[in-house]
């Protein structure tokens, strides 16, 4: 381990200077993708190589009318949506438990703690008292920059967050974290991290 | 270990003379409450005291049609069922990936295969191989009977169902799995009956 003198801050690490080498197999074509059907083609792709079973939720809908025809099937004709009261994603993966959510911001340094939800927090850290793995990824829109944070780092910023700092420094994501670099199968294999948040 | 001699078939317990004691903790009453309604109630009870989070996934709706009122909450028009790629319940205890899916069925000797889709099997095997943990939780209505299946027991019978039989006997669901006792606090108290299944 290498040892950084102290100043009084925490050590940062460069964002982009992060641990992942950057190979030849990175993709930069379809950056246009939403990170929801980025994380949904990757979960098919363990799904189908039997690497892992992780889907994402239904989102949560309150029918109010449903109408039903003859001869064909039912159609709500009157629905809102609900909010959820837990993460998007989750699943099984070589026996463990898997709980995620997935969150786009434009910011560029920092990351929002408005994206979460209180119950969303509570539901993660329940979720690690069952000793479930439990993580955001983040993507830095501007950047099409993808980070791995451990859910540690999410309480703690969220936990503090009456004392004024609305967001989570990108800088702090990096370092907590992991940049995780596109590939071509999965696009986003976040699996690989998850290894490395297990190892630590 | 007890020994059963054998006589060419495999040894059936008999149904209500299951492991499970009736102790007076056995509530009768209620017994109009949906499967769900008392599976949800249970996972609140687990959740609430810390003992599991297993939640419910939404109702997978294909939405159309949204319409958005000034001022006030987005209104869907017009949306449909759509079926489910997984089983309905999921979650972690103690580490644990938990899969499973409620049904109930007014049959009273046996528990139809045509309550399942082929794509829920294929999930609960999936799930398998990660090492998840994957029953069904079978109520038979009319006896107000409550069983914990084990996912070998199905796919065992789902396999073979081009061969004639299109259903699972109560007898071997009983012998396979446990009869759940009713109880004040959870209602229903599967994961009592997970521990067995494990430690099987």
């Amino acid at each position: 381990m290498a040892i950084h003198y102290p100043n009084g801050k925490s050590y940062l690490k460069k964002i982009g200077s992060s641990n992942t080498k950057r190979t030849k197999n990175i993709v930069y074509g379809k950056r246009g993708m939403s990170l929801e059907d980025e994380i949904n083609e990757s979960n098919k792709y363990y799904l189908e190589s039997g690497i892992a079973v992780i889907h994402k939720k239904p989102t949560p809908v309150q029918i109010v009318d449903v109408f039903y025809p003859k001869r064909s099937a039912a159609v709500i004709k009157k629905a809102y949506f609900k909010q959820a009261s837990t993460t998007d994603y989750n699943g099984v993966y070589q026996g463990k438990y898997i709980d995620f959510e997935a969150k786009e911001t434009k910011n560029k340094t920092s990351f929002p703690l408005s994206n979460f939800h209180e119950h969303q927090i509570n539901h993660m850290k329940a979720c690690c008292k069952q000793d479930g793995i439990c993580f955001t990824i983040v993507k830095f829109v501007a950047d099409a920059q993808i980070f791995l944070m451990p859910s540690e780092t999410l309480f703690y910023y969220w936990d503090r967050q009456n004392n004024g700092r609305k967001s989570i420094p990108k800088e702090v994501i990096a370092q907590d974290g992991f940049e995780i670099a596109y590939e071509l199968q999965p696009r986003i294999p976040y699996l690989k991290y998850v290894d490395r948040l297990i190892n630590k």
